[in-house]
């Protein structure tokens, strides 16, 4: 079954009361809603405006990509101060749009708006998987193995540099799984079609985190190996972030999930390498085991978004 | 054909990367998306938290309404400050979860942030109608009678006197056409099983802003009679209000349609009044026949959230 194109999705797009979609038949709905504030999720001086509308539909898209869903849709709401030049706002759409082609999503709507303080961004994205096939948070058992795609802690690491050079810009392209990251929206198509995942979210708050999301839902621990943990790499040349960014960092929109452990995992899917860092476990909680061997409980302590400054 | 359970169309709540909805099958899927910011769509000071999550999700079903659609769910994002009290956060929800109960709409996610100035919602309400069925702007033609659901003008009158008594309180159940009013949802269902509007929009800018959308969609003409407007009625006892706010004030959420000069119109729908207004014409532009007889231009002047203010 190909892929529709957008048009087929979007009946009416921007210019009435509502948006139209149109879904194949027997698929479910799926949305996700996020908001991007300045100050709390970027800030003019750091971010490109581009950048900032890249990174707004990146987190709705990756939540797509998180139930292996198919994005049909974007919203984007706006709320911008009076003072603000035409020449943000057009940068701002230009990474939404840029990013919404890469993957055939039609930007079909939104609400704008003056803002009393700050520019506020808030996203929707609506998609489509068959029914119950999306991969929720819910399905992991004792004895599945853990995965996650790409490397974590890049995002994270480089806003700590941001922290640590307030008054030095980084170069956005240099430091892309920050500024520009990709929402692996066909690595989670193939995981939903190949039924190769049992749970799936995807690091958007850490992976401490999010992988306490997946054991809470599900009613299991984990035991997390961090040798395992592939690391990020950011600025130029390439430096592995330190393991702390890539255990609670966020913002990498990459995927971990579970497979059962019959399951042959394959190294790469759809070009992106797959990782196992752990297993599924009885009861409840984390357990990280270090490179030496000893095992302590992993604390969910997940991104808070620019949290050193508030 | 039974109205489903909202347990029927919402498939997974709030709890994973994203919610999952089912549409009957062949169903078209409506999606709208408003901003309630704080000093520009409400004030602290004269809204309780009750009317504006009220109005929040209001703003959403209206436009639901608007395209004869059925709602499916709502997502709510909130960004609040920090100093809110929980108090208020809570009295928020529960005017959202009194107007979602009344017309079987689960809350089915939305985002929490921490706003860095005043409260800031974003409503999104997630609908259906069947395939091709939904009533849009554009469908209105030379000939075709103009119609409006109940009153209009009585929440720009409220929001005036808000603005005149700056220091004093309104009574909010002596004023419901601005603190709690009721999208026509039932009614505009109606419309669109029987087939009796050929465009429509809700009455969320004022009615001569949205008439001017339904004509520009439509590449058409209008012409209003103002003594045929029905006045909204606000304070205890009741008085009209001034014609001006019923031609230019928003907010109401009434419904705003065309029907051709074919079909019989019932002078009530779904218990709702219904009011012929005017008649749809050849060319551009809206003409408004004053009492006297009179022709003038009717420039869209609709409502500015809190123009006066800012």
């Amino acid at each position: 079954m190909g892929r529709s194109a957008a048009a087929d999705r979007v009946v009416l797009g921007i210019g009435d009361d509502c948006s139209i979609l149109r879904a194949a038949t027997g698929d479910e709905i799926l949305v996700t809603t996020d908001f991007s504030l300045e100050g709390v999720h970027f800030r003019r001086e750091w971010h490109p405006a581009g950048s900032v509308g890249h990174r707004c539909l990146a987190r709705g898209l990756s939540d797509i990509a998180a139930m292996g869903g198919e994005p049909m849709a974007a919203f984007v709401s706006l709320a911008l101060p009076a003072t603000l030049p035409q020449r943000w706002v057009d940068g701002f759409y230009q990474g939404v749009l840029k990013l919404a082609a890469q993957f055939k999503v039609e930007l079909a709507g939104g609400d704008t708006a003056q803002s009393p303080a700050g520019i506020l961004a808030d996203i929707v994205v609506i998609g489509s998987a068959p029914k119950g096939a999306a991969i929720r948070r819910s399905g992991a058992r004792p004895g599945d193995r853990i995965f996650v795609t790409g490397t974590l802690g890049g995002a994270a690491a480089t806003l700590d540099l941001l922290y640590s050079n307030e008054s030095k810009k980084l170069t956005p392209k240099k430091y892309p799984s920050h500024f520009f990251p990709i929402p692996q929206i066909q690595f989670g198509q193939v995981l939903r079609q190949q039924k190769f995942a049992s749970s799936m979210i995807d690091t958007s708050d850490g992976l401490s985190t999010d992988l306490a999301h997946i054991c809470e839902e599900s009613g299991v621990g984990a035991e997390i190996w961090e040798s395992a943990i592939p690391l990020g790499k950011i600025g130029r040349p390439p430096r592995a972030v330190d393991p702390a960014f890539a255990l609670h960092g966020g913002e990498d929109y990459q995927l971990l999930f579970t497979s059962r452990a019959s399951v042959h995992m394959p190294r790469t899917i759809a070009g992106v390498q797959v990782t196992e860092i752990g297993r599924i476990t009885r009861g409840t909680g984390t357990l990280l085991q270090r490179s030496s061997g000893k095992k302590s409980k992993l604390k969910p302590d997940g991104w808070q978004h620019f949290k050193k400054s508030r």
